[in-house]
């Protein structure tokens, strides 16, 4: 075999999308020293986003000092990939839940920090910046991001202010035109792995504000808040996302990135194989390594082996998938590209305690699986 | 594919030989109907050993008359192959530990209906006998079975008596002369799966006596019994198996056959490989589906998994191992003829849970190797 492509997820809990690229590589390249093999360790746009980019495509970590998740200055970073045209942000380097820890408050966190971090990738050049929404601690609906961007909010009084989740029900009017220059020209990929929109039952306050430390009344609050936001972006700048599928993402971040930032929202795994070409490497690659910690009926929704295998199929490129467990449902995975999947349990085991064997059981299923292939492959 | 081997081992305690066969005939059949596939589920000479070469290969089961393990009538069976030449007994048939459960006492037990079986198979014309030793609850060194047979033993007095376990000390002669000569020219394979020798620490007694309801001092009794057995048999035979491998199977038994009968011993995977003409099966098959309950450094020693694979690597065809688990030392199966091993377990969970689900998880471990192999192979 000429190529393989490596793009797992991660397994949750045992092993990083990373881990598993390098012990995949190293029994491929064992078994077969003349196989080149790619590695494409995957994002979802929470934290080790922006690594993950940096590893798969190159490219240098830049630090920025900004604000944090309270407006306390904090040294954050950003990564300026190998083009340096394009920037890759994970908007938990400066609004992450672990930054609020032991002093959760989504009423109070802004996303500040995110916007500085965008105009300053865009001050270095970059004409693309893929953002990653995930595990915020805040549900501003990326109002603070985008007052570190010049867009001013003005209450009641007409007095300007930079509102949080529990102000945004003051937001009176929004002013668009003071947005940087910078950002003139800059596309911006928001990257999410959720679609519930902004707010209602399903949107960011209800599902994901008790996570991050509010109570049965602040939710109700911070949702009421989410409305009024929508409300008046739709006067005043003529947007309505309160429908739009992830939304909700980081506490509503992703409908104010299309509102503010005329942001793209997009899966997380479909950004990671655009920016690293995956379907220009499938075209002369044999095989491609797909995984995650368990495959089911739910996992079918658009995650990463399926985001992997679809594009794989089109291009007629067999898919093996090395998961933790097959659960119920599997089966629908083989109708969107997956050719096989392989679980890595050598023997009957509780996870208790066969999560502390991931990795040698992963290289024990690679190397029979591996074993199979180049028997057979002609 | 054209053809496709199937010749796994049971998984002791979930699923029969003949069980893995049809779920894997299934699958295979369900993803690629017309690949032809061989099911040769295999015998280790115990209980099931005659359903098995009879599946395998064809043929009739005939009901006998005989003498149970305490001497009382019973109705047992043997198997008459297709080719009207060839029958096959389990010894435990008449002769097996259920049958004398609750009654354990391997001093009193014969085997003495196994001879009637082997006389009764002779005369209804099997030139070739393939005899199963496995589960006995006897340890008569096959003296019941000869007895039968025409063989006589006479004690100290001159007096003619068959002897059991417990009165082998009292063997002071032995005549063959009276052998049935239905029994002439006939070839008798005696299989078995241990290699322990008819006496001494690691003989029948030692070894076997316990789980057969001997305690200490019975064991010693029944130890030296064998030695005096081998000691008459040297002298009136002329042959002398005390160290033959294999001697103590069934209570001593596979001595027994050797001295009496002229039976070659052989373990039990060969001579079913051989029985249904496993090498020239190989000749137009692409591949070859074996598979044990636990695959380890133990069951490298000529156990199943490996009769199998050494046959297939001498033609060069693949062997894919479909395992219960693969435990320490796994990879010496490679040099032996494995391509590669999958185990069936989908996910992390304890035996005492997963063994419910053995046969599901066989059929989703085959679909998914099946389907790898079929997109593979050209």
């Amino acid at each position: 075999m000429k190529r393989i492509l490596l793009a797992p997820d991660s397994f949750k809990g045992t092993m990083s999308s990373e881990d598993i690229c390098q012990i995949m590589k190293g029994v491929i390249h064992r078994l077969s020293p003349d196989t080149e093999t790619v590695s494409i360790p995957v994002a979802d746009g929470g934290e080790g986003s922006v690594e993950c980019f940096l590893h798969a495509d190159g490219g240098i970590k830049k630090y920025v000092s900004v604000q944090g998740v309270y407006g306390e200055r904090m040294k954050s970073f950003y990564g300026l990939l190998a083009d340096k045209r394009t920037a890759v942000i994970e908007m938990a380097a400066c609004a992450g839940l672990p930054l609020a820890e032991g002093r959760l408050n989504p009423e109070r966190t802004t996303t500040y920090g995110v916007g500085e971090l965008l105009l300053e990738a865009a001050r270095q050049g970059a004409k693309r910046i893929i953002l990653g929404l995930g595990g915020s601690a805040t549900n501003d609906g990326g109002c603070g991001a985008a007052a570190a961007a010049g867009v001013r909010f003005f209450d009641g009084l007409g007095k300007s202010f930079v509102p949080t989740g529990g102000t945004l029900g003051e937001i009176a009017r929004i002013d668009v035109s003071g947005l940087d220059s910078a950002l003139y020209g800059v596309k911006i990929i928001a990257m999410c792995d959720i679609d519930n929109p902004m707010y209602g039952a399903k949107g960011a306050a209800y599902v994901f504000g008790p996570q991050k430390g509010a109570d049965e009344e602040a939710v109700r609050r911070l949702d009421s808040g989410l409305r009024r936001l929508n409300d008046v972006m739709r006067r005043d700048l003529g947007t309505d996302y309160s429908k739009l599928p992830g939304g909700a993402a980081a506490g509503a971040m992703g409908a104010g990135m299309a509102a503010f930032f005329s942001a793209k929202l997009q899966m997380g795994i479909d950004t990671v194989l655009d920016t690293v070409g995956f379907d220009r490497l499938l075209q002369r690659s044999q095989l491609v390594f797909t995984g995650e910690g368990k495959i089911d009926s739910q996992s079918l929704g658009g995650k990463v082996v399926i985001g992997v295998s679809r594009r794989a199929k089109m291009q007629n490129v067999p898919v093996i998938s090395v998961v933790g467990a097959i659960g119920e449902g599997f089966e629908g995975a083989y109708a969107e590209g997956v050719t096989s999947i392989f679980s890595i349990n050598r023997e009957p085991m509780d996870f208790s305690l066969s999560r502390h064997h991931s990795k040698e059981n992963l290289a024990v299923a690679m190397e029979n699986i591996m074993r199979l292939v180049l028997r057979l492959y002609s």
